[in-house]
């Protein structure tokens, strides 16, 4: 396998890969022609095959993909066809959504520690979990085998947020705050902003007001 | 300005700029050098130069750049130097949060109205409005002139809902349910979906340990 140098664009394609073959599997298709796949997931299906091609040999000629098999080889390609114990730091509005959200587990990730440095909110049970001070986390990690820190918080306690992250050997941060942070090179970090959805949104129906 | 020609992940680095300006202008910085406005963006000052170079003409030489030109600047070119009036349909968890949310309304963006399909939840009040029927989207977009349509039901609700805002002649949809939804082509639509950022972290992890 050469998965170094799949193109992040191809990461997040195969994340609509395995959201589009799930609801598949779960209609009860268990095979699919990749023209169909490739129309279900808005995508020719010439960039499905070079996409998958990178993780092995799919397809049957004249028969199409297993969508089981398909949904598997993916999963163990990106590493998630385990569980992900995640951290989240800020228990407010996003991070309490991100609590409630039912689909973290199904899709391998399961948040097993909330932290908060509101004197108001630690000490409060959440969905089954108390909220502790994030001074905790150094302890907490490796009791709870945490892997993944996810970053709630407003921006201007981001970096913070981050610094208990890395000072606990977090091996990898998503950051939901509106703002940069800086951590050693060795832990990836990914920023979740929706605005810049809504800015292209803008933008497209602005351009095609031209 | 040769815009509709500017690539999406130029779109996307967009947003980031505006955050980190905007951030910098709190902070009462009037003028940054391109290396440092790279550094906060942890991107390289040649890929800033060549973003910015789509919009016009910025920076000075020896100075760097002006931060309150360059955030107008950036926001006329993207047409988000206006107030955009969208409508949210599912106002469950992920919907909640969304109209809890603050920086809409700052980042040029408002929900002006609040439709879900549950009777439970029609007639009742969150965050000042009242939630009402998405069949009456259709009246209500031109009354209220709602030109995005923010869609945060369920997978299985998520197409029906896309039918109410095409049908209302809504401009362009922001999709946070996870899945696909088929609308016409000239209404632009962009998927949130934040699990393929855990999936990239996961991957990223995974193939550090090899």
């Amino acid at each position: 396998m050469k998965s170094e140098h799949i193109p992040k664009a191809t990461i997040g394609r195969l994340a609509v890969y395995i959201q589009v073959l799930e609801n598949l599997l779960r209609d009860g298709n268990e095979v699919i022609s990749s023209e169909r796949l490739a129309r279900a997931c808005s995508v020719n299906s010439s960039q499905i095959r070079k996409d998958l091609a990178y993780f092995g040999e799919f397809g049957v000629r004249g028969v199409g993909y297993y969508v089981q098999e398909l949904i598997t080889s993916i999963k163990q390609s990106l590493g998630i066809d385990r569980l992900w114990k995640c951290a989240l730091i800020g228990v407010g509005n996003m991070g309490s959504a991100l609590l409630r959200h039912h689909d973290f587990e199904k899709r391998g990730f399961k948040i097993c520690a909330a932290f908060d440095c509101d004197p108001d909110k630690i000490g409060l049970e959440f969905e089954g979990m108390e909220i502790v001070c994030p001074t905790h986390l150094k302890e907490q990690a490796p009791e709870l085998n945490l892997e993944i820190g996810i970053i709630a918080t407003p921006p201007d306690r981001a970096q913070r947020a981050a610094n208990h992250l890395v000072e606990a050997n977090i091996r990898g941060i998503i950051n939901f705050a509106p703002s940069r942070i800086n951590v050693p090179k060795h832990i990836p970090v990914e920023y979740v902003d929706f605005f810049d959805h809504l800015y292209s949104i803008a933008f497209q129906i602005t351009l095609g007001n031209d």
